[in-house]
């Protein structure tokens, strides 16, 4: 498959994740979007719609139909939560792979998963054929996946920042702080008073307060990878920027670790890690130095020398945290060079 | 001395809480602003260099005189630290009334201030005759003072969500974790490249990551107010907008206690405070919600029912985090009503 | 009438020009606000849509009422177009005064008017009792008037620029040219796609390149005052900002005219205008220099000595653009100082 | 040379155009660059400086040397002006092709140039081998030339919108009028109070109404390419953004021509460039189309049907409006494809 062009589907393209997928694969090398579906454009050229694209898509989207997406290699699902399920069936027995922007397969518990997306799961059965795609801990069973959970962009930036930590067993279990903030893309496309230029702007504000779908999200999976339990305490904030993403991680140590062992055992989880970047001791990671790529770059510190240990952890909300990792996960499900497509260099200033 | 107008000095008014000061000592019924002084600018009108005062303001910055300003009632310090405390004896000792904006005063144990200000403490026997100016919980000692330290941005937020929990015993004190988010105003008037419109916008990051100065006179503070020391961890962030600071602050409760009863224990303590407002259950504070008026606001959350407590506050980083609480600090100190002058209503959008 | 407190009723507050009235009038000594109607929002608390007047009003938005209304002194129209013209005459039989901040009354010419907002006027004979509220130019028709067309943002910036040198007849009247720019509180509160702040935010265009509803009501205005008609091409702009407007307007000079005394033709127009400032040559207007305040700010330039003529114009589009434009209305319609209640400074930063 | 690996050397690249220079070039196949020369940073690694280029980027800023500089193929010159001028002689004798980024070599009559930059050119006898950088316009001296003068971010803005209709002969030569907008990374890397996030924020301004450097550059192209001196009126505007540029650009018709005729007139002009887009009637240019990218995007207008024709010109001032055309320009000057390493595709949102 390695020299053959992958053909790429898009259903639901209309929104940030599915422009900057399209921004993406225009630059990829190995691959060719054949059909990108929406409901509601459908007929509407996409540089129509997303004038960034003119002169480099001809597609028009298109009513969504099975027969134009079960001749696809990869399908993304970039679309509300509920959609990906509903179509996986067919498209995996026609030996289609599926990359899930949305929740649908993000949570393997899937009462819990229910509890949080207010719906039945309808599609239970396929969960053993999920992998979810966060390469830099799952690589083996994203490669044997036919199903790629893309994972929530806040679990993104906070698994890499915590996972290497609790691994290691330097750090107490049972009360995680995740303090997140997001740009405004984060909110989405779609129209609602609170996310208008005029409401947004210059100004900052804590929000789901009382509990974030990605908190059950983390929980999962970093009991997954822990071994037991994880408390967690995770509080997302909006910042008046459209992209971009820092989640301040706390932590308790369990003993006295020095801060140089702290750097290490955060350089060494990444070593080879392409898209993860341990900053040297000192760093203030901002997430510009992350806009438009796809790398996550994190540092470590022990303030006062005290019991807490913090990581920041930056990304593009839109890239790492949605649309870049989902082409990571298309790379390492066809064979590809994990980093193909995705050499881009953050815009500064 | 309640009716007569009250004639203010500023010294070093050329920066952000300069002209903030101006802004409302404009609006102030009972005060002139009889002097201010610049060493860098004497002799430019304040409206040349702020024309937002055009027509509001005759004066003229000059040199700094100790016979203009020993005429005053109340000298401002909008400057750097090290000003206050050289020129404080002398204008006490004139029955001038000293509000330093500046850190000068902030910490009463000097070994620790000058460990953080890189400095000597010039003026210690002053110290008793010093109060912090936090008037939500030091009311009478301000009323007392001859000088009064104006609390930094940062401790504001913080001191003001977590004290009252603290003092009813409801959480643990070892383990406090602040979290602060401020807009580029509090970086100040002083050209560094850091805080270039290309370089600060569209971007987020912790900083201070590894100790800043508000650290200190928060440990301080809450101690005094706890009874015995408490373990705090802080971590600022810079927000890409101008005014505005959200701190949220993770305490541990001791026990199980509900939501109702966090949201009694906070609307208690500041039940009768005029600047205060504890907001309802649910509601999410926004920065812009106070933007331009002495106000902090306040919610908190228990998040999903478990062992962390959650506060939201919410101030104006120039205003109650700096000129709008020095004018409420003076308005005590003066005898005048402690509202007068500061009746904001926020700008929205 | 000086000394009893205005009765205020205000039809639609939900949307931008409304919070802004209302932020403004909790400042004004002289009124107050006895009803607010939104028929959306009915029986929600004025401060719980708009948290920023948490403290200042008890008031609950109501559905409109003639009783209630018909009770006022004076009724504001923060509505959509259409509305003030369907009530005017109940409430002007009343004894009701009425300043509409929308379209209705703003044209004389009701062809143009019908052509420009798409429906037939339903209020013709009430037009002999409107007066254009731009009291710089109409001060004595406002004064006599029942009913106040408060201006377009965009004619007030302009119209402020371009009239005292066609007055003067220093300049050509077939070729000016007006090049408006906004911030996006100008396209109002409702949810719409590219006013989001992921839409907007760091991005400047053009936008009305085909017609926009500000240009006949500029056109009408300009003929009025200069006595014959005039050209005028408009183009408004959108500034990734929430509030201001700058309008640069070019005209071609008749002759040769010293910059001193083009300085001194504005400064004389405006020598007795409480919130127009002509600033000093070599200024240059930001629209900071007016945010959250009633003023206009302007600068004349002829560059290189050549045939053009420039001026740069300032206001705050929410505040001289429409709510404290509308509020000096009512103190000139009441016989109240016309400064009253609009005394606020500029936020600076 | 086009399968050779082009060896690069960058004059002064701690600023914006320079980081942006070193962006594009990482995305370039054909190129190395071997230095990087800084004194004020000489020793510091690039991906210090910049930590986007980190994990690109093994250089580190030298001091200037013309060693290094001679054995260079191309050497851009991403200085303040003055410096280019300085050391061409010697480079071109070395058979080094030199792109100026800066002013030196922009506009042919010396006298003009030397009004307005305040200093003697030291370089007269190099310019009859220097090239005006505007591919559009320019290609075949570009191609010829060993010395580019790589043009200001307003010419290309406002000469792509004016030649076409200019050269068709369709608008009267005396009275252009361009009214243009910057963000804010236009203004350099230098730490300046009037740009720091605090001043520039949330405020919009027209600045150099007396008069601004790019000025004499247009004038003197324009007459270029008209065959006749052109009257210009320039009024430069600094929007709050980091990037983009936007100029509306005003002509008076000599004659009825309709909007299809001017449509048509602007697509002929363009037909073959790669890097300009005329946009569909009805478009409104945005300059978030065109971020990160080498693309101008094009809209024109005839308002109302009158006598005055609009061109919305946007750029990305840093692409286009310097690195990305100087890239451009590089690629003719070597001989490879145009387009080569500039097919980024703009972000968005």
């Amino acid at each position: 498959m390695e020299n053959a062009i992958i053909k790429i589907g898009i259903v639901g393209g209309t929104g940030y994740t599915g422009v900057e997928l399209l921004r993406l694969l225009a630059q990829h090398p190995q691959v060719e979007v054949v059909a990108i579906t929406s409901r509601s454009e459908a007929g509407m050229s996409v540089a129509e719609l997303f004038p960034n694209l003119r002169g480099h898509y001809d597609l028009v989207f298109s009513e969504p139909s099975p027969d134009v997406l079960t001749a696809c290699d990869v399908v993304f699902f970039a679309t509300p939560h509920g959609v990906a399920m509903s179509m996986a069936k067919e498209l995996v027995a026609a030996g289609v792979k599926i990359i899930d922007l949305a929740a649908d397969f993000r949570i393997e518990n899937l009462q819990a998963w229910s509890k949080w997306y207010g719906v039945e799961h309808t599609c239970p059965d396929m969960m053993p054929q999920v992998a979810y795609g966060l390469p830099e801990w799952f690589r083996d069973d994203i490669q044997k996946a036919q199903i790629i959970a893309n994972p929530g962009c806040y679990p993104t930036s906070i698994l890499l920042a915590a996972v290497p930590f609790l691994k290691a067993g330097l750090v107490k279990t049972d009360a995680i702080i995740a303090d997140g903030k997001s740009g405004v893309s984060g909110a989405g496309r779609g129209a609602k008073v609170a996310m208008l230029g005029a409401e947004m702007s210059e100004s900052f504000k804590a929000y789901g307060l009382n509990g974030h779908r990605h908190l059950p999200e983390m929980q999962e999976k970093l009991q997954v990878l822990n071994g037991e339990p994880v408390g967690l305490t995770f509080v997302p904030h909006l910042v008046p920027m459209v992209r971009g993403m820092e989640s301040t991680v706390y932590m308790t140590l369990e003993n006295d670790v020095s801060q140089a062992e702290l750097q290490s055992v955060l350089a060494s989880a990444y070593a080879d890690e392409p898209f993860v970047d341990v900053m040297p001791f000192g760093s203030q990671p901002e997430t510009r130095m992350v806009k438009g790529t796809n790398m996550c770059r994190l540092a470590v510190y022990r303030p006062e020398g005290g019991q807490t240990l913090v990581v920041s952890s930056v990304i593009d909300n839109l890239v790492k945290g949605a649309a870049g990792q989902a082409v990571q996960n298309m790379n390492l499900l066809c064979g590809l060079p994990e980093t193909q497509g995705l050499n881009q260099v953050a815009l500064m200033p």
